[in-house]
């Protein structure tokens, strides 16, 4: 027999107990943050139909979804047809964010609250070209506000992304917003015609991948006159500097005024009253001290309609996360439009930057206790391990007799390390004891066997029982 | 705009918030008890090379995966083929289990413990006929335990499961088993040739879904003389009453004492002993209790080679888990042969059982407190629950400036519910205060912000702060 490859398939990883550990911490923390904001959580499944997700992607997206075969009598049909195409061989594809799964969620239960407040953490599949802290297979963490256009969801929303970060020990980060409208109003302050504002976002949207001076030049390329594009530039540059710094408190409305200044009167100047209100805002939660107005902030998907927002990280190109408020989406599959409000954090991207600059705390995978035995019936190994389960203890049993030192040397393994290794042979098991010897400090002791946890606890805290 | 259906696709599910509380309450059980009996994580991509998976569930496995469509040039290249066939049309399907995955996963990493000791909680995908608690997206919990032949692995995984469904307050349920050897020896000591076992032990399988009687008949259908059907049933049924009772200590291995003297000498009568060893291993877990031997217990998949368990429980078809001894599976895509044991508890069919028998704890879904507020500049109200959340609380802040009895009417809403309604007015941001009104009891009282935990965990204690 031919053996197959055993790597996992392309773009996608298979997590060790370590890895394990590393991603429900993280994980641990966003949900628990979430849940102190008042998120609920909320669950879909991988796949949905394909009519759910086409068209909203935009055309890149619709080729990037993992569409599921159709199988037996429908796939036979499907060949048999003269000119088969993509989309007779498939009517149902693998999720491609959580955005789209609430929207219909939120169609199919009119029930939910009012104001629903939902947390997501599940994988999204992608069939993208894979690359560094780029995978086919990965989480999302979303938080989402519906239902209001209050300001209020904004500022909830930032500051629970800002309260993930700081609980995992980010320090020097940036939740940079801006807002949709305002937007707008720069490209037409600068005489652009409002037909070639995407396409000009676009561009504007590199400015932190490439320099100012090539952003201006592919401005050109693409037919604007220099003094439009110098312009878009000027303002888009308002105060910005392109370094991660402490925010000065006065700045960002200080620059708002400026900016309300240059556009026209209407939906940017309001846009710009708005962002001055989420300002305020803003500093009364644990997002103030990281907030930052930033003019030449775009993001791509097109569906944002007010505020938009990233958190970037020093030295990292790309951003943690980004969210805004998107109000006509997530009406889309019902009855009436909904109001929305949200925030993705990447999942992956945070892991990775834990794991290059060494953030993670001691995370244990191993069990309390590797029980090793000789000279004793199994039953009373297995009764003995089950008298330490009793007292709170993990506990792995040696599954074999072997050499006493080769079982406590098996406590210390790669990747999995026991802290103690307890022994019982036969005048332990007479007598009713234990004998633990600590793997850090090399320390042994007997102890009566229901008295174990107390003596390991002692031994952790450093004191004598 | 034809809007599409909002239904999850046929054999998924969408989880509310409460449905979510309710798995996550059952699978924190599973892993604090497979933890405690030290099973490390591991997690594995939702899809696999179509090689690893094909040929290992049979053939009706391999038409229930789901594949995923080639994207692009992959796929103009499968269409344009002459006689486009599934095999041109995918590489790649979705998760049909978590053993082959663990299998694929051992091979890829030699560095793993020598005894390695797994659990994995993860959705698997069948594109089944969905029914009454099969789902097409459903959850397993596998605890597996590699590298070992000794019987205190079957014991250990055996105690696991059972302190897993105690813990979840199941009562009357049995812990099943028999070994493969055994039933092969039955086999032949009815006089039946070894050619026509596994088809005779399809049959036997029906035992628990029709009568004695019926299996009799088929079994004659299919060839057998009636001396051979017969025999078997007797021996087959020795000691079987057909409910889920408790265990008398004594009576399996009195049981496998009367079996071993039937079967023929060999591999039979050695099975036979083994699960007198087991019996005594199993008395020394939490599996005791439940633990019964069954000599009809056939267990369906072909890859089992030992010992065989499934667990029932009363008033329920279909068991709630099953599982068994698989020295040939676990190594098939590695050099050398991996001895393993594992079991896998069903989720759904638990969740069910639950929920039908009113199982569940009392599980909260909403926050700790819903904030109120009028006549407060928003700032503040953010700034309010900022040291309510410090304080430890879970915080929904109402997002609107609406009447303050609708606010309050709002945290009794459907199916997510705020314990405490605190109101934030005028004097109260004064006073630096806030009005805790219990929704229990519609007790009122206005305590220092500060101070608001304290009192609310007074309030749920029965006492006076």
């Amino acid at each position: 027999m031919n053996k197959p490859s055993t790597r996992p398939p392309s773009g996608t990883r298979d997590f060790l107990p370590a890895d394990v550990a590393r991603r429900r911490h993280v994980v641990g923390v966003v949900e628990e943050v979430y849940v102190r904001y008042g998120f609920a959580p909320l669950e879909t499944p991988a796949y949905e139909n394909l009519d759910t997700l086409l068209g909203k992607y935009g055309e890149e997206g619709d080729q990037l979804l993992f569409r599921l075969l159709h199988r037996r009598d429908a796939l036979a049909r499907a060949l048999e047809k003269e000119g088969t195409a993509e989309a007779d061989l498939a009517d149902l594809g693998l999720r491609y964010d959580l955005t789209v799964p609430l929207a219909r969620v939120m169609a199919e239960h009119p029930e939910l609250p009012r104001f629903f407040k939902r947390y997501q953490i599940q994988p999204v599949w992608r069939a993208d070209r894979p690359g560094r802290g780029r995978y086919r297979e990965f989480f999302q963490c979303d938080v989402d506000v519906l239902g209001t256009t209050s300001l209020v969801a904004e500022a909830e929303v930032m500051g629970a992304a800002a309260e993930v970060l700081r609980e995992l020990k980010f320090e020097a980060f940036e939740v940079r917003y801006n807002h949709r409208e305002l937007l707008r109003g720069l490209v037409r302050a600068a005489g652009i015609e409002e037909a070639r504002e995407a396409e000009v976002l676009v561009v504007v949207d590199k400015l932190d991948k490439i320099t100012r001076d090539a952003v201006v030049k592919e401005l050109l390329e693409r037919g604007l006159v220099r003094q439009q594009a110098e312009d878009l530039m000027r303002f888009m540059c308002i105060g910005v500097t392109y370094d991660v710094r402490p925010r000065v408190a006065v700045d960002d409305k200080v620059l708002l005024e400026q900016i309300r200044n240059v556009v026209p009167e209407g939906p940017a100047r309001e846009a710009a009253d708005k962002l001055k209100r989420l300002a305020d805002l803003l500093d009364a939660t644990p997002a103030g001290p990281h907030a930052r107005f930033r003019p030449d902030l775009v993001r791509g998907l097109s569906y944002y309609t007010g505020p938009i927002f990233e958190i970037a990280a020093e030295g990292l190109a790309g951003s943690l996360g980004g969210g805004g408020r998107y109000d006509g989406l997530v009406g889309m599959f019902g009855k009436r439009p909904i109001p929305a409000v949200g925030f993705s954090l990447g999942l992956e991207r945070i892991l990775l930057v834990m794991e290059e600059r060494g953030m993670y705390p001691e995370l244990r995978t191993g069990p309390d206790v590797l029980l090793c035995w000789r000279e004793v019936p199994e039953a009373d190994v297995l009764r003995a391990a089950r008298s330490l389960r009793e007292q709170g203890l993990s506990v792995e049993v040696y599954p074999e007799p072997a050499r006493l030192a080769k079982q406590i040397q098996y406590a210390d393994r790669n990747g999995v390390k026991a802290r103690v290794a307890a022994i019982l042979g036969e005048s332990e098991l007479r007598e009713r004891t234990i004998t633990l010897k600590n793997l850090e400090s090399g320390e042994q002791r007997t102890e009566p066997l229901d008295r174990a946890a107390a003596a390991i606890s002692a031994w952790q805290e450093g004191t004598t029982p």
